[in-house]
């Protein structure tokens, strides 16, 4: 059985999305009426996931793809013939910083793997673009915090690919939080993880991808864990298991279980692997009330419920409400409901790093983020 | 707000329960047509769980309140009226012993404080009957050990309450397991808690309880992650939180995480809560299929689902099964699906001190059960 990442997350969400395709908005988009500017992006690697996103931004209002940037020559060609991009606004790696003197262009998506965000967003810096990086947003937090400090040197916009931020559902449970409907949080609980097919793929290369299944899907159980819950972790256990330690050769994770405690007191129970299906659940429960999420961030719908009954907020295209979402945060410093910039980044990454420290050592690890 | 765990137990189940009362169902009874031997039962500690139990068994068909043992005379005087129970088998704790000349009586269902159950369990052996006594069955594995040893060398058997050991849904599920339906096993969750009331209970005393909320509540996990997955731990991880320490003493866990690492590679993650409400949640899963049940082992109905589907199992009164189902492996050495001997509660026992051994040490710690 070959899965690959999209089409798991694809499966997941299949059944549903009959049910909820045509409540699919562009949330937070006036489509008719806008008249604003138009975020220009190129996207920097041609792969599953960016055509997801190029897909996706047909969808866009405010912002639309104009480039492209990739190392292989075909691609350029049929994703240019595709998209309708003109071939002055297409570049390769070598060529790719002349994108400073392109005035057609505002921003660059770099969607490639976890070890090359750190250059490419820098170069992006230095062409004077705004970057937006897919998350995780480096290997390790110097390559982040040199990022941050890169495009900040450079004077462009940081933002991170985190989708879920700009998600109705999510969003809702969020605001519940927030307003206390759910009383004092006590616990939350994410379990991500899908069977990650192909052995040869950048993924499962530690200097590409930094990482195993935490620096994917795992991630989401980390950054959930933090909007979920409105507090950050301070100490962290984890546990890794490897089942095939061919497929997940050293610094691969293949599972982990990792477990924060916060300030409040509350706790989240969390797991990260690449070799389970079926397992996109968030839970997160206070003692008055409760939230569940299943599937709770795959590409969508997003499925959940409170205690006070079914999510009925609009399904959305994540990737093209969050490029709608980049155009006001970077043309208006919109202030987004959970932020999506370098800083957040970071305190993923820290995290993260916690984790495997925690699993290296089976220590409890303190972290301040 | 005064919980007390009945109450939250019942509470739980409440809504369901009018969905499907009425198909309850003395599972394994054969109602009309039994002519078989009715093992006769005294319950010793007549509190709210022995209430329910003698509630229970008013729909036995192959066993019979017929005894009751309790340091309260106005309490026998009350029950015994209930349950037209003959003042010569009402005993008190002085007198308990004499129960050996009692020759209408079969068996002592031990359902005290957890401290208690090592003295009530071998006086019940030494006098002869058959012994039964509530979950956990002792306070440490050591006095598990003594009271086999002790049922042994009396020559009677000894039960413990395990009930969900014979609640249709969960045998579902684990038939499924055993017979590949879920194909390899790769994670069990099992999340248990609720927020308990009386600050002033026996279950908040160290010396009567033996621990907190593991000693309660958390056993469900622990049994549950051995039945569902079918294989024993070989190391056990765990994190304590407090958040209210006046309430929850030295030596009474309010909230405690622990994970399990199987032979097999699978992992299980659990929580065990005396300060959460709502937290009553199974999940297997496997290679090619899951389980979520939820309510998982509240007094019921249980509800669960499958990759194949609802489970329409009937739901029953769990007590009455059980102790239909003891009569069964008492007088016909019948073998129950999942063991319920003083072995299977040393396993539980030995585990759970490897919970509280690793979460004061915070290190990994080896079981062998």
């Amino acid at each position: 059985m070959k899965n690959s990442r999209r089409d798991f997350l694809q499966k997941v969400g299949a059944s549903a999305l009959a049910l909820q395709l045509a409540s699919i908005t562009s949330w937070g988009a006036k489509r008719e009426t806008y008249d604003g500017p138009v975020l220009r992006v190129a996207i920097l690697g041609l792969g599953n996931y960016a055509a997801r996103v190029a897909d996706a931004m047909q969808s866009c209002t405010k912002a639309k793809l104009v480039g492209l940037v990739s190392g292989s020559p075909d691609k350029l060609t049929k994703w240019s013939a595709k998209y309708n991009i003109p071939a002055k606004n297409c570049y390769n790696y070598q060529n790719f910083d002349d994108i400073r003197n392109n005035k057609d262009i505002d921003a660059v998506y770099v969607i490639t793997p976890n070890s090359t965000h750190h250059d490419f967003i820098l170069r992006t810096a230095r062409a004077g673009k705004h970057a937006i990086s897919e998350k995780p947003m480096a290997i390790n937090v110097k390559q982040a915090e040199e990022m941050i400090a890169g495009c900040k040197q450079a004077g462009v916009k940081l933002l991170v690919g985190y989708r879920m931020h700009f998600e109705p559902k999510t969003l809702e449970v969020v605001r519940m939080r927030k307003e206390g409907e759910f009383g004092k949080i006590m616990f939350f609980q994410g379990l991500c993880g899908f069977r990650i097919g192909d052995p040869k793929q950048w993924r499962l290369k530690p200097e590409m991808a930094g990482g195993g299944s935490m620096m994917d899907i795992g991630i989401y159980a980390v950054n959930g864990a933090r909007y979920m819950t409105g507090e950050e972790p301070i100490w962290v256990t984890a546990q890794e298991t490897k089942t095939d330690p061919v497929k997940f050769k050293e610094g691969v994770d293949e599972t982990i279980q990792f477990q924060f405690g916060f300030p409040s007191g509350a706790t989240a129970s969390c797991l990260s692997t690449y070799n389970m299906n079926g397992l996109d659940k968030f839970f997160l429960n206070g003692e008055r009330g409760f939230a569940e999420m299943q599937p709770s961030t795959n590409y969508g719908p997003i499925m959940g419920r409170t205690n006070q009954g079914e999510l009925t907020q609009p399904a959305t295209i994540h990737q093209a409400v969050q490029m709608d979402e980049f155009a006001d945060i970077i043309f208006h410093d919109k202030q987004p409901p959970i932020p999506v910039d370098g800083y957040e980044a970071v305190k993923d990454l820290k995290i993260i790093a916690a984790v495997y420290e925690a699993a290296r050592t089976g220590k409890k690890v303190s972290v301040t983020v």
